[in-house]
C-alpha cells in the first residue's frame, strides 16, 4: 500500500489507517450470503473489501465495489449480518460510473489542495463544498484564496493523473460529531453540514494519503483503479447550497468516462453541440434575437428566422387544412372565468400571465389554446354527422417562466404552438388517432427526420391521485390507442406513469443530430375537458351525447421546432426552409446588370434570392455565401451571360456548369414549392 | 296665420303674439346691408323677416333663413345694428338643413305631445330633454308618461305632417329666468338647464301654436315651410346629458330630406347597409363571432372568415416580401420600459392594457408595434449603404377600449396591422415614399378598389401645442410629400391640421360600395422616435447621422380590412378570398363518388372546395350555395360523368357546360394563384 508516500504532502489532520478502528471487535463474527448461495463466515463489521479477500487474492485485487442487498456499495462500508453479496471487478467498472465518478471529484479535490499548497497556501486555505458525481462527470464546489482559471485546469488535471498513479488507498471513518467538528473546524462549509446532522448520528468521511473529506461515498477503494478518461472542462460561479444569499464558491466541472473512446465521442459531441447551439448559429445567420429592453423570453425574429417560421406555418397550415382541418384565429386572452371553468386556473396558475384588471373586467393571457377551441366547437349545436371537427390553430399562448429558465427559442414566454383539437364520437378515436399518426409521419418524412420512437404513455393504475378517476374509461382508451399502434405496425413503447391527468397519450420523440431524442409531437385523449365544458353532439337517435377531444400538436411550437431545425441542420437548412435561399455572384462589374434581372425573376417566382454585388473577390464572395448557409449560388460571367445561362454551386453537389436560366429558374421553384431537399 | 287654430288643443303657458316684446322700442331705427350694398332702414330690434318684408311681399313668403355677417340666422332673431344680411328662399332651401331639420325636432316634439293629450295625459306629463338636428335628421329626447313604441311612428308621422298642412307660425322669445322658470316649471330637465345659464342671460324660446320649447334657434318662421320628406326611423334609450348617473330618457331620431328622391335613396342604402353589415353577414356566413365567456372586442374568427384573413395575410406579406420588405415577428408584448422610452407610456396609457407586475419583473402588451421595429433596426449598426431598411409585420397589438365602443371585426381590443416601418436617409424619403403609395395602388387593384382619394396631411402651423417644434423639418417634409404627389400625377387634397404629433401624412380613403369613405391606407413620416430611440447609421464620411422613419400601413388590420371587405362585397368575395371557393353538386347519389374524386383533385391544388352530397334535390342545393355566397358550383350528372368533365355555374357568369375537369382544375388553380376575381 502507499498510504502517506507523497512527497511534499504535509500528514493530514486525521493521521490514523483506514481500518484501525475495527480492531477491538475482532473476536465478533458474522456471515454473509455469495451470489452462489454460499456462506462466508467473516469478522463482525467486516466490509466487502474482507469478503472479497477471504474469497481470494486476485478478487481482492479486482474488486471495484459491492452489490450489497441489490444496493450498490463501496468496498470500504461495513457489511451488515446476513447480508446477500456480490463483489463488482474492474471488468465492470463502467457500470459503476457513479462510484468512480464520485471518487474523481475526491481526487480532482485533493490535487486543488495540492495545487494552492504548492502556491504557498495553508492546506486549510481550501475550503469545500459539495462535490458529488453527475452524469457524464462530477464537480466540486470550492472557497479558494485564489480563483482558479481555466488556463489552471491542466496542471490540476496533471496532479490529479499524478495521484492515481500514486495508486492511494482510501479509507472510510466514522466518528462522533466532537471529532468531526475537530477535523474540519477550520471549514465553515463542513461545520454547517455537520452541525446540522441530528444529534448522535455518526460522522462518516473518506480519506486518501493526507487529503479527507466528508462524505457519504461510495467510493473506490484505491485511487489506481480510476479511468483515466477524464478531462476538466469548466469553471463557474455557484452559491453555496444554491441560495443567492449565501456566498458564491466556485464550481470546477469534470467530464470522466470508462475509456478513452467514450470521453473522446462524449467531447466531440459536445464540441459539435457547442457548435450546433441554436442560440449561436441563430446570432451567426442572424435568425433571432432577444432584446434587454423587450424583456428575457420574448425572442424577436429576424427577417432570417422569420423566413423559416414562416415556410413551417404555411407547410403546416396548408397541409392540415388539405385533411380536414379547419383553421382558426382566436384571441390569445380571455376573461379570466374561462380558464376557471377549464381548470387551468386551479391547477395552472403558477405558470400563467398576472390577470390584468380594468374597471369590472379580469383579462388574462392563455398559458393553453385548448378552451378557445372548445368555444368554437360549442358555438353552435353539432350532429353526429359533422363529427370528426378539427380545430386547428397557430396557437400563440403565454407562459410565465422565471427569467433564469429561458433561453434563446427554446425555452421562451410566448410561443406559437402548431394546435389543435379533435372533437369526435367514441367510435371515431382510433381511426382519428391513426390520421394523426400519418400526418405526423409525413411531416417528418419532409421535414427529413429519419428516427424518432412512439412512447404510449398510460397512467399508473396504482396512482389513484394523479388521474382522472374511471377505471373504464382508461383501460378502453389505453386499448384504442395501443391497438391502433399494433394495428399500424409500429414499433413503440409503454410508459406507464407518463399520461395526462385527462387521458393516455402518444408522444413521438425524434433524435436530433447530437443524438438527444426530444419529444416533438403529441396525441393526446381527453376525456375532462368535454365534461367541464358540458360538450354535447345529437346523437342518432336525437339525444345529446358528449364528444372526445383529442389535443395533438404536429410540430410543436414554431420556437422550439425552429430551435430544433437549427441545431438539427446546423443553419444547412433544406432549400425550402432557407431564410436565404439563392444568391447570384456576377463575376465583375459588368455580370452585375445581368445578375440583378435572374435576382428579380426569381424573386417574382417567390425564392428569397440576392445579390452579392459586392467589391470583394468572387472566391471570397463564394466563401461568404457558405458561411452564411445559401444553399444555391448562382455564378455568371461573360459565358453566362452570353448564353444567359447560371453556374450554379450547391451545398454538397459540385457544381453545374451552364444551366440556362430558364432551366434553373423553373427547377428552383419546383423543388422549392414541392419543399424537395 | 295661423297660430292656435288646432282643434282640441289647450292654449300655451306663454299666450303672446312672437314679436310682440318689440313694439315698445319701435321709435328707434336702425340699419343693415344688402348683398348689392344697398342699406335697409329699420326699426330697431328688427328681425330678417321684417327686412324681407320690407324689401317685397314676394320675398317675405319666399324666405326660410338669412345670413347675417356670414352667419346662419333665423328670421326670427333681432338683427344686429349695421349687419351685412341676405335673405336665403325656398329655392336654397337644401343649403339651410340643419335649420330645417331642427324645426323638425320642435315639430316632432309637438306631435309627441298632441300624441299623449289624444290618449288622455295631461300635457305636462310629456318632458323633453334636447332635440338636435343631426346629420341626415333630427331626435328629440323625452320622458314620456307611458314609453313610446316602434308602432306609434306612423302616427306621429301623421301628426306632423298635420302641423306641416296646418302651416304654423313661429315665435321667438327671450324672457328673464324667472319668467322661464315659470313657464318650464313642470319639467325638471328644462329646469336644470334654465338654472345653469349665467345670472342675467336671457332665455331664449320658440313656440308654435300651444307648443313651446326652451331652444337656441334657428328655425323656420312657419312649419308651412318644412319639406315633407322626412321618416321617424327608430326609438332608443338614452341618458339625461349622457351619463349613466341620470335617468335614461326615450330618443326617437328622424331622417329628413329636402326631396322625397333624396329621401329614398337615403333610406335605400340605409337597407343596403344593414343587409352589408358585417356583423351579420359574418354570422350568417359564419365568418367570426364574439364570445361571453371569452370577453368583449376579442372576435373568435371561425374557418370561414380565418381562410379570408389567410389569403390577406399571405397576399400582403408575399408582396411586401418580393418588394425588399424584411418580414419579422416581434412579441406582443415589452418592459413598460420600452413604451416609455417611445413616449407610448406617457401619452397612450389610456389605451393600454394594464401592466403584468410579476417580482421585479413590468410587462404590458403592446399598442402599437413601432418600439418593436426599432429594436429590430438597432440591434446592430447599419451603414448608409443598407438603407433604406424596411421591417415589416403582421404585427398584433392590445389596445383597451371601453367595452360598450366595441363592435364586430371593427372596433376591438386585439388586432393585426399590416404594418412596416421603413428607415431611410433623407434623401430616400421621396423614392420610398413613392414606392409605398405605388404598393397601394397595386395593392388596390387586385381587392377591386376603385374609387380612392389621398389626403395629405399637415399640421396646422399655427398651432404650436399640437406639433412636433421643427419649422424647418415641417416645410421640408410637407414639401417632399407634395411634390412626391405631385411627380405622380395624383389628385390629392390637402388637409391642414391632420398630420400626427411627429410629421405629416398620407392618407388613403377608399369608398366603399355603401358611399362611406373610409381611411384603409397610411403613410407617415416620423422625425420624433428615431430621436427617442437614438437611431444612427454610418454615413458616407464616417460620421454618424439619424435615419427617418416612415410608418405605413397598406390594408390596415386584418380586423377591419375584413370588416371592409365583407361589408363592400356583401360577402360575394372573389374567388381567392371566398372562404369556400368550389362546391360539387352531385345531380344524384351515383354521381357522388365522382363528386368526391373532383373534391380531393382540387383540395390538392390548395382550393377550398366541397360537395354537398347531402339529401336535397339539386335546387335545393343550387339555391343553397348560393346562399353560401360560393362563387363556383361544379355540377355532375350521368354526361359529366361519362365524359370526365363538369358543368360550371358561376355566381354572375351563367353556366358552362361539359368543360373537362383537367381544364376547370387548372383554370380555379390559375385564377386563384394569380388573384383573378
Amino acid at each position: 500500500m502507499t498510504e502517506n508516500d507523497r512527497v511534499g504532502m504535509p500528514p493530514g489532520p486525521l493521521d490514523a489507517p483506514g481500518d484501525s478502528g475495527r480492531q477491538d471487535r475482532i473476536l465478533l463474527r458474522m456471515q454473509v450470503v455469495l451470489p452462489d448461495g454460499k456462506r462466508l463466515d467473516l469478522p463482525h463489521n467486516a466490509t466487502a473489501r474482507d469478503a472479497a479477500a477471504q474469497i481470494g487474492p486476485r478478487l481482492a485485487q479486482d474488486a471495484v465495489a459491492a452489490r450489497v442487498n441489490g444496493i450498490l456499495h463501496d468496498l470500504l462500508t461495513p457489511l451488515p449480518d446476513g447480508a446477500e453479496i456480490g463483489i463488482i471487478t474492474k471488468k465492470q467498472l463502467a457500470d459503476v460510473s457513479e462510484v468512480w465518478r464520485h471518487t474523481l471529484a475526491h481526487v480532482m479535490s485533493q490535487a486543488v489542495g495540492e495545487f494552492y499548497a504548492a502556491k504557498g497556501f495553508d492546506p486549510q486555505a481550501v475550503k469545500r463544498g459539495v462535490g458529488p458525481a453527475i452524469e457524464n462527470g462530477f464537480y466540486q464546489d470550492f472557497d479558494l484564496p485564489e480563483p482558479l482559471t481555466e488556463a489552471d485546469l491542466p496542471e490540476i488535471e496533471k496532479r490529479m493523473q499524478g495521484i492515481i498513479d500514486a495508486n492511494l488507498d482510501l479509507s472510510r471513518h466514522e466518528v462522533g460529531r466532537e471529532e468531526a467538528l475537530r477535523v474540519f473546524g477550520y471549514d465553515p462549509y463542513k461545520v454547517e453540514l455537520i452541525q446540522e446532522l441530528p444529534e448522535g448520528t455518526p460522522v462518516t468521511f473518506y480519506r486518501q494519503a493526507d487529503y479527507v473529506d466528508l462524505c457519504r461515498g461510495p467510493h473506490l477503494p484505491r485511487t489506481g483503479l480510476l479511468p483515466r478518461a477524464f478531462k476538466l472542462t469548466s469553471t463557474s460561479g455557484a452559491y453555496w447550497r444554491g441560495s443567492e444569499k449565501n456566498p458564491m464558491l466556485q464550481r470546477v466541472y469534470g467530464v470522466a468516462f470508462a475509456s478513452q473512446a467514450e470521453l473522446d465521442e462524449y467531447l466531440r459531441l459536445l464540441e459539435e453541440a457547442k457548435k450546433r447551439d441554436h442560440r449561436r448559429i441563430g446570432k451567426d445567420l442572424e435568425l433571432f434575437f432577444t432584446s434587454d429592453v423587450i424583456g428575457p423570453g420574448l425572442p424577436v425574429w429576424l427577417p432570417n428566422g422569420a423566413a423559416i417560421r414562416r415556410e413551417l406555418e404555411r407547410f403546416i397550415v396548408d397541409l392540415e387544412v388539405q385533411q380536414g382541418y379547419q383553421h382558426v384565429y382566436t384571441p390569445a386572452m380571455a376573461k379570466s372565468e374561462l380558464y376557471k371553468i377549464s381548470g387551468h386556473w386551479d391547477h395552472y396558475q403558477e405558470d400563467m400571465f398576472p390577470v390584468m384588471k380594468i374597471d369590472q373586467e379580469e383579462l388574462v393571457l392563455r398559458p393553453m389554446n385548448c378552451p378557445h377551441h372548445i368555444q368554437v366547437y360549442s358555438h353552435k349545436p353539432h350532429s353526429y354527422r359533422e363529427l370528426p371537427i378539427k380545430i386547428a390553430e397557430l396557437g400563440t399562448m403565454y407562459r410565465f417562466e422565471q427569467s433564469g429558465q429561458l433561453t434563446g427559442l427554446s425555452r421562451v414566454r410566448s410561443m406559437t404552438l402548431n394546435d389543435a383539437h379533435i372533437f369526435c364520437r367514441e367510435d371515431q378515436v382510433q381511426a382519428e388517432f391513426k390520421k394523426v399518426v400519418e400526418l405526423i409521419q409525413g411531416v417528418y418524412e419532409v421535414l427529413g427526420f429519419g428516427q424518432y420512437l412512439y412512447r404510449l404513455s398510460l397512467r399508473d393504475p396504482n396512482d389513484k391521485e394523479k388521474y382522472y378517476p374511471d377505471d373504464s374509461m382508461w383501460e378502453s382508451a389505453e386499448g384504442q390507442l395501443r391497438d391502433a399502434l399494433n394495428d399500424m405496425g409500429l414499433n413503440y413503447y409503454e410508459s406507464p406513469g407518463d399520461a395526462a391527468f385527462y387521458g393516455p397519450k402518444l408522444d413521438v420523440q425524434v433524435r436530433s443530430a447530437l443524438g438527444k431524442d426530444e419529444t416533438i409531437s403529441t396525441v393526446q385523449l381527453d376525456f375532462l375537458l368535454p365534461q367541464r365544458f358540458e360538450l354535447e353532439y345529437v346523437n342518432e337517435e336525437g339525444g345529446r351525447s358528449r364528444p372526445i377531444m383529442i389535443h395533438r400538436g404536429v410540430i410543436s411550437t414554431m420556437e422550439r421546432m425552429t430551435a430544433f431545425l437549427i441545431e438539427n441542420t446546423a443553419g444547412d437548412f433544406p432549400l425550402w426552409l432557407a431564410p436565404r435561399q439563392v444568391i447570384v455572384v456576377p463575376i465583375a462589374d459588368r455580370h452585375v446588370e445581368y445578375a440583378r434581372e435572374i435576382e428579380v425573376t426569381l424573386r417574382a417566382l417567390g425564392l428569397r434570392a440576392e445579390t452579392d454585388d459586392g467589391s470583394e473577390r468572387m472566391n471570397a464572395k463564394i466563401r461568404n455565401a457558405e458561411l452564411a448557409k445559401i444553399p444555391v449560388m448562382l455564378i455568371v460571367g461573360d459565358q453566362e451571360q452570353e448564353a444567359r445561362a447560371v453556374s450554379v454551386r450547391e451545398r454538397g453537389k459540385g457544381e453545374r456548369k451552364g444551366v440556362p436560366l430558364a432551366d434553373i429558374s423553373s427547377e428552383l421553384e419546383t423543388r422549392y414549392r414541392q419543399r424537395q431537399p
